[in-house]
């Protein structure tokens, strides 16, 4: 099966170029009667929207939704709910000198060698940032869905510069969606130092689910982390994902390691959460930890040598990609 | 669908408990033609098998491995390869002891959270260890199939003990499959002073794929890496996989983490792989290296504190496992 | 996993209700280089537009497809293609009389009891016909695809009128596609008089399937005849659905079904084609043939007992719906 | 995706073939807690065991069932469960002379075709009735789940005989599982006649579903009748299959088809069923009303022309097939 839907329960389809008309979703398998506005998914959307700050890219593209399916009179129907946003900036014009470039770090060689196709206005427009923003309003349901579970996320680490503590309200109140309010300004600057060398920075993305029930995950293939973890590594920038002690759990022995349970009422705990929510597979009711790493963005404005293909000459001279350093944000606080 | 099967191309539906009548796998989709023999699996088998070495689990299990079909006159029939292997040792009251115990670091409490019964034999027999045996025999076709591909694994990390080099021919003689033989005696050490005092210890496995044609995987939802990153963290003891630079690349700035191409002849090859050989989710024809953190088994003989679900009392003591400290390699070089 | 996407190797995902903004599909899996233009596709939706003939539904609909995503300078890029059409007539007040009546034949209730809302527009707006027109243009490869099959479609009865026999060329010169000259008026005749009652009539679509090469199929679940079966079965108004001699062949003896192979040059071919082209579930070279039983259209015009949500009183009398007998002919002829 | 895995919520795998060293089954999805023994799905297995009278094949094999796995104390657990029959008889042998021949209207040719080799021994030894067999306990459940509905299947027609009436308790005093009494000697006459003469018979089965819940199926692709469809057309023998008034539909009016709804207490019901219990693919809560055409076996114990792959010449003579003249009658009533 081709590789453009995923998901068990509620699946999600996506289409779209960065430089076509549009890009899109199509989200299968939503309970009927859930409350579902426009303004609720253009709300995610403008969030993440670029040009918002300094430190992100400054293109400022206003991303409009629209709602072709499964909705009427303000409800979800139980049919496939699809969202549109229209393409506003197609001058591929501007990507012009790209044209015979392979640019460094971008996945314009092996989009070639699966599709023996160059489409060069984006190279790999398919896979670039802009049409990810489509899956955005696919978890508008985490909010309006009786789940009772709430999902916090922000950057733990930003070019190296960690975040020593969570607190939930900062998150919001910086670009860098940092919840120490001391790491924070260490963070935009190390952004802005290399947004001013021309140069990107990567950093740690952690999210937390808090009340997520005990028994979701699958014993072999599906268990939850590796099914979180496909998820995430679908992502474009993310380059590791772990969870709970996750790599730091390799150099603890297994006494140091092996969360002591007890009985809080009637409801199994972990006196520690070193398995980050998840054990043999399945929540155990703790928090779901989990870190992503995103590595720096690949469009720096420095030159970098690479491979014209005109010439089919190396090394040559990359022309100055025209996106600057940005960091994503892509997950958020729903109950800071 | 429920997540006893895995793959696309060729799928891997797994069953079967550590203490019921046995254990095993069936495969759908493999090419008809390919030769494969009982002996081609059961070697594989033998190669993980417990009890070799000092500083391995003792059980001493001779895993017999039966083909039940898809097999005719030594070549694949191209309809699906169903294996068996007996379970020999159903001693359950082995485990009498652990009928009320939810034991520290294992899954006993998820499997009842999930299923509402609970198969005390293994507690979460279905998920233990010893299953997973029969899946390894499920990629016998890497060595068998003409893709020229070849997959070496070893154990990069042990205890904190890092290998700092990898010679290939080194990784097959110490138990700690370890590619450094600086490092190995340390990890050997460290493994033995755990096992001592009744412990268990981590480490990182890395797996390197040479030869992997580029133009593999899917843009979006199934990017190698996600694919990849799926059927590693179903690996019981996995809380973490890294590809490439990993989660270091967060700590690079974009100059520095974006490969620099060349070509070499008429194919485009990277000067450092960062990217660990896939760009945009598909393979660019760089080695692919991806990294996989493993827990230190949670069965350990040292006493631990529990819950005890007759008395729902907390906390109270484990009683000393039976099965000491051991450190899984479940991958292994086919071309050294 | 949720039902609105169909397919192994190319799937379709399909959206819209016919009186929300549009509908359309998502197909994943089309191999990149095919040329496709927008022109292509509209061509095939011209061809089943209502208000044609006298004899189909009088609605001068005119779709407008779009192309969202997967083509780029007139080529597939083997990304999704993405298909829209906006609906034109969007006067759910034509409706309102429907609001509590639940229409005899129609989905009315069953969507009430699985989704327990009732979009009133089009009652089962997902599922009426005018969605399905969004599946149409997903086929278009058939042609452009360098498979060497030729697919061929008609009608093989309509209202009891059979046609004897099938001349190909005439299938496109009568408003039945009848492939039969004589029978193409009777048939029309019985279309024309129900009609002219407020009434609607059914038949059986044929299509034939030439230069399918064998070998297409799996043995066991997926049977080709089954994924043929599935695909069929899931147009609304086919009830019933056979392959080969189909129903005849329960009442013929076996060494009369089995058809007799002889070689033709290094090709086996069977002197009869009991099996339409389908044996063990995998295609053997010769045609495949199938039939689709297809209901008459539960829109009449004729007054109909029905019950009314409001009174949930029964019998009431549904108002006459608006939607005159039309005889849908879903399939068409590649090559005459 | 391969073939041999069928279903969403509870999928069904399968494997063996019927002259290797086993077949057997792997379901996964099972709620837990369910009681289960061997001796439940023994039963039913023994109730299509050949050989148990005049009419059908003479073959005396006693499939034993072994329960591999999900099952424990007498209970499901949740996980896979694996379901073994061995392969008493398997002097291949027997076959020998057909090694080279293409028996008439078996699957042969096409098995060679999608797979390049040639598995001689039971020629579609994959395919064959006999691993059909280890299906047959998969649906156990029906009984035991809690679902409130009852199954019904039944012979309503044999070689041409038709059952004017269905009387339940009358369908296991018969052979030919015929649910009319008048009707039953007929048809064991015809099945006798034919077998007399070396020849076999076809037939319709049909099946109700009492009590099935409505809302159940999707409007789109998986559809109810596409689902049920799909997996009536996998059985080999069948050539069609149709829903409710079927095929005779497409001989009625609209105003004659469609069903007038009435109020039954708090529940919408229809004066007729010639929905068959399904509108728009979703369940309406009346009867569900299935019929499976079959043709009649392929293997037949008269000499018949075909091909013989050594000399490649054709026509020669099939040798007399081993297996007379049986019609399988795969459902059963399980509520009178």
């Amino acid at each position: 099966m081709p590789g453009s839907t995923f998901g068990r329960i509620l699946t999600v389809t996506t289409f779209g170029e960065s430089h076509g008309p549009g890009i899109g979703v199509v989200m299968d398998g939503a309970p009927s009667g859930i409350a579902l506005t426009v303004e609720d998914i253009q709300k995610e959307l403008d969030r993440r929207r670029p040009g918002q700050s300094a430190i992100t890219t400054p293109r400022a593209e206003k991303d409009k939704v629209e709602i072709l399916s499964g909705v009427f009179d303000g409800l979800t129907t139980g049919t496939p709910i699809a969202l549109l946003i229209r393409n506003e900036d197609k001058r591929s014009s501007d990507y012009d000198n790209l044209k015979s470039l392979f640019r460094p770090g971008h996945a314009d060689w092996t989009y070639g060698a699966k599709y023996g196709v160059r489409d060069w206005r984006a190279a790999a427009g398919h896979r670039a940032g802009k049409p990810r923003r489509a899956w955005r309003p696919a978890p508008w349901h985490e909010r309006s869905w009786p789940s009772g579970a709430s999902i916090m996320g922000y950057s733990r680490e930003i070019a190296g510069v960690r975040a020593a503590r969570v607190v939930p309200e900062e998150i919001e109140k910086n670009p860098a969606r940092c919840p120490d309010p001391d790491a924070a300004p260490l963070m935009i600057a190390r952004i802005e130092e290399a947004k001013a060398q021309g140069d990107s920075v990567g950093g740690i993305v952690e999210v937390v689910v808090q009340g997520c029930p005990p028994g979701l995950g699958d014993p072999v293939f599906d268990k939850l982390e590796a099914l979180l973890g496909h998820a995430i590594l679908s992502v474009g920038a993310v380059r590791g994902v772990e969870i709970g002690a996750g790599f730091e759990a390799t150099r603890l022995r297994g006494s140091a390691y092996n969360d002591e349970p007890y009985m809080d009422g009637s409801r199994m705990r972990t006196r520690t959460n070193n398995a980050g929510g998840i054990a043999g597979g399945i929540s155990n009711g703790m928090d779901i930890v989990i870190r992503a790493a995103m590595r720096p963005p690949a469009s720096i404005s420095r030159a970098q040598k690479t491979v014209d293909s005109r010439a089919r000459r190396s090394p040559s001279r990359s022309p100055a990609a025209t996106i600057p350093a940005s960091f994503p944000v892509p997950f958020r606080s729903l109950k800071p």
